[in-house]
């Protein structure tokens, strides 16, 4: 059976990582887990963020499930790159995965967009790019300051991902896949990106391919999101899209994400978009939505489709069930969605 | 009396140029142009670009109005580092201006968002970042091939950009500037930005100030656009989020861009956002408001604050009385327009 850790992490972390193991108690009995307090809170009490001890427990289970972690004390990177992209480039989870759905049921922010039109999945990459870490400064804190950030691309790192993009695109029922990058500008990287795009098309056939520049992508998610299926691309080009996606498709209350190893040397991390919302933390207001769906993605990455199908099905219920403008209550969604998904 | 030269371009290029002079002739008789046939056209037929001895014709200029550069079968990059960027850098336009209002009459994709709600304007940096140039690859066509981007980001150019766009906030109603960047990741070229914004701010204590990750701002913009009145980013984001900010006001028929040299050594440039639209060239369909705001931004540089705001009067009340679903005629909107400016 298999071997989760749970990293619940800080704020609405510990809430919401609560409910999505009672649904995955609920559809899987018997899934063994450990606990890993790692976040904001220990960083405080010890300064510390990821010790290669615990790192080298981590690598020792299948998967990962993490709440969220920090809070506005912590200075900016430190648990970024300390512990989310540590473990992303530690465990070379390469395929960012975030879906995005307009559940029916629910109103996203666009007027002309029908709830079940929207259904598609960005495969973000996860290891390369403007998060390599490489850049520097020089001169800090004078007049002649000068601070770089340098993208790191290599073909080995592109191609993998873009057949990771074509290898789900063939799965799904409209078999497409969106190239984005800004090849006008970008053109080093943005060549190796297209030729490595054609190349893996090329083996393809079946697949209907297109590109588009990032800035053309962002304003067809808020115009057309409908047009979309599986879109691959880069890191930072990633993280933006998909928090339009999210944001067009009912928020990030609801996106979940998985950084995945496809190839199982290391565990894949499951989490929702969200961040821990001090602001709400403790009072059982935080919607879990997005924790529940991020663990039927591991559920799914691990083998058990058929586990994860049942929990996206109760998701739909519930959201279909929802009435606009009621809070949801933390415990009792976690509830019905454990009842829904066990029944 | 002032010298404008004016690049009308490809595709529907010189259709909207057409009325945009039309309208600035209407306001202010006696303006001098000189026509540059720059673009696909004339890339196709010499082989090319800019030569340098346009480059100083242009630079003799108080500005430039461009219409849309570029057709399908211009190699990506061509066109964009070779005349669009190159003027950019030549001319040390470090002010990207890209105001997005949702006018009143006019219907945005957002549901919740009412026309007159949204009126924001995102000062894009123009000359540094990922922008520079600064990149190359290794083993280009093996599987060993590397790519990199290099963002280059100085205290000079940071700083400078932050200022104006704290003073232009001086000089609206709300006093606001957000901050956009990726300090917890780009942790260098971040820390550089925030701490010249801090510097600038405190010299500011008249205008509120915010701070947003550029993956929150994309997602704000989608959901809660009229939190914005001045956002200043970098070049990358900035041509993200200006494509946002106008997907979400309607779209880029409608969007003005001036690429300003603040220090008037320099001709700053003002153009649509959108392309050349070779699908529609021709034909008598293209919206020329865009075209027709760039030169009302183009006139306001130059210090013609009163016709300016009579050609933005005009646009009102040119949005205001369209009928949806009723295509608009290029030359008919331009007549409209240069009568109302005219008074
Ligand atoms: C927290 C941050 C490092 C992270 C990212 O930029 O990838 C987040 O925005 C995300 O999208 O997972
Ligand atoms: C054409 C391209 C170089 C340009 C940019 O990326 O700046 C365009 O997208 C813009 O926003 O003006």
């Amino acid at each position: 059976m298999a071997r989760i850790a749970v990293v619940a992490g800080d704020g609405i972390g510990p809430e919401v990582v609560a409910q999505a193991r009672k649904v995955v108690d609920a559809v899987l009995p018997g899934v063994r887990t450990t606990e890993y307090d790692l976040g904001a809170a220990r960083y405080h009490r010890t300064g510390e963020v990821l010790p290669d001890s615990v790192l080298e427990e981590l690598a020792g289970h299948d998967a990962i499930l993490l709440g969220a972690v920090g809070d506005p004390t912590v200075p900016p990177g430190v648990l970024e790159r300390g512990l989310l992209l540590k473990l992303r480039f530690a465990f070379d989870q390469y395929v960012n995965l975030r879906p995005s759905r307009l559940w029916p049921g629910t109103a996203g922010p666009l007027g002309g967009v029908k709830p079940g039109e929207v259904d598609l999945v960005v495969v973000r990459e996860g290891t390369e790019g403007l998060y390599a870490g490489a850049g520097g400064s020089l001169h800090r804190g004078t007049p002649a300051e000068v601070a770089t950030e340098e993208s790191l691309n290599t073909r080995h790192g592109v191609e993998r991902v873009i057949r990771d993009a074509f290898a789900r695109a063939g799965r799904r029922e409209r078999r497409k896949v969106t190239l984005v990058h800004k090849t006008n500008v970008l053109t080093h990287a943005g060549s190796l990106w297209a030729r490595a795009f054609e190349a893996v098309a090329a083996e393809h056939p079946d697949v209907t391919t297109e590109y588009q520049h990032v800035d053309a992508a962002a304003m067809f998610l808020v115009t057309q999101p409908q047009r979309y299926d599986v879109v691959v691309t880069d890191n930072l080009f990633g993280d933006i899209l998909t928090d339009i996606a999210a944001a067009v498709t009912g928020g990030i209350g609801l996106a979940a994400s998985g950084s995945i190893n496809p190839d199982g040397t290391y565990p894949s991390m499951f989490e929702p978009v969200h961040g821990s919302a001090p602001d709400i933390a403790g009072r059982g207001l935080a919607d879990p939505v997005a924790a529940v769906l991020s663990a039927a993605l591991l559920l799914d990455q691990l083998g058990h489709a058929d586990a994860a199908a049942r929990i996206t099905a109760a998701v739909g219920a519930e959201l279909a069930g929802r009435v606009p403008g009621v809070p949801v209550r933390t415990e009792e969604v976690g509830d019905r969605l454990a009842a829904h998904a066990a029944g």
